[in-house]
């Protein structure tokens, strides 16, 4: 069986999944599901994973797999987006589990509330800006030191940091601050074939 | 030079790294570094970690690690705590980043709040409240399932999870309603060798 991932193309977290996968040249099937829509509350979503959240993986022996950086990790390992030096493997990992504790519930959270459910950006949490400035500032110390976040090399991190990094204009983060960050994201989208114009390439899907 | 290990004691995040040294037998100095005290603000602690926060660890080479599943991965790799079944591995992951994204953010909080800040937990958010108690249940529904997280063994993804969950009590979560998680947490304090009446174990700090 064909490996099938379950996604949100709206959702960053479901798109760096999308990216690996494109990325190594493995055969998957992307099947489109709206969490706007309820798609993830279908009871047959539900049977799949009961948690109601994408992205979700369907190996190719069936079993499941869930978390973004997770399923990530498992289609990527023993590829060159995992550096074989055991410190840089590490610092993948730092920059993995940052992202998921201190960028996405701030850079996603902002975006998502201002550019898809509508909220007015001074309604938010300052909190939640602050610390999304705070996260983008961090990206930025590191890129002006290195081209890519773990060094010379394009990893896991700088997939998974890259997804809602650049939308974050979308929810009115200023990323013209940020030079570096800037020029990132735009050797990521090339490297990664995402044409900016159309937001995000159109899924070419291929049969189970 | 021997692996320091920055910590606070109070710290579940802290706690998981210093557990996981002990039980691999590596020889560690630990560095008590308390947040409370502003001792991960000062000017020497944010020279070796700019972020200012614990856990930090310095290898034996002198590099800097943070987050604390990030340092646990590197001080664990191909030992008995990471599986080397694929899919049991990636499991492993996807309670890791769980942990970081929908446990730690709301059951570790809370208990912060309460029992650290001495907040009133009538006066927290209640989708704090609700949200500790669904990772509670999800905890719950694995456990009741399998002895351990991820199957049979006993993983760093239980050493994670087990962190804040064991002291949760302490922010008003009612462990008896997981009968479980429970007799996991008893289990996994005998096996790290945790004393509950003390707390925790005093540190054995090694010679650097």
């Amino acid at each position: 069986m064909t490996l099938r991932i379950y996604g949100d193309s709206i959702s960053g977290n479901c798109l760096k999944v999308k990216w690996t996968a494109e990325r190594l040249h493995l055969p998957f099937e992307w099947i489109e599901t709206s969490v706007l829509k309820a798609e993830t509350r279908t009871p047959e979503f539900m049977a799949l994973n009961p948690a109601g959240q994408v992205p979700l993986a369907i190996l190719e022996d069936g079993r499941p797999l869930s978390q973004s950086n997770a399923i990530m990790l498992h289609l990527a390992e023993g590829s060159a987006l995992v550096p074989v030096d055991a410190y840089k493997r590490a610092k993948m990992f730092e920059w993995l589990f940052w992202e998921q504790y201190s960028h996405e519930p701030y850079v996603a959270v902002v975006r998502f509330q201002v550019a898809y459910l509508g909220k007015a950006r001074e309604s938010l949490e300052a909190r939640l800006i602050e610390r999304g400035d705070a996260a983008l500032a961090r990206l930025e110390t590191q890129l002006q030191q290195t081209p890519f976040l773990v060094g010379e090399r394009l990893t896991l991190a700088d997939i998974a940091l890259v997804a809602y990094t650049r939308v974050a204009h979308e929810g009115g983060f200023d990323l013209s601050q940020y030079p570096a960050v800037t020029d990132w994201v735009g050797r990521m989208e090339t490297a990664l074939g995402i044409i900016r114009s159309l937001g995000v390439l159109p899924c070419v899907c291929r049969p189970a």
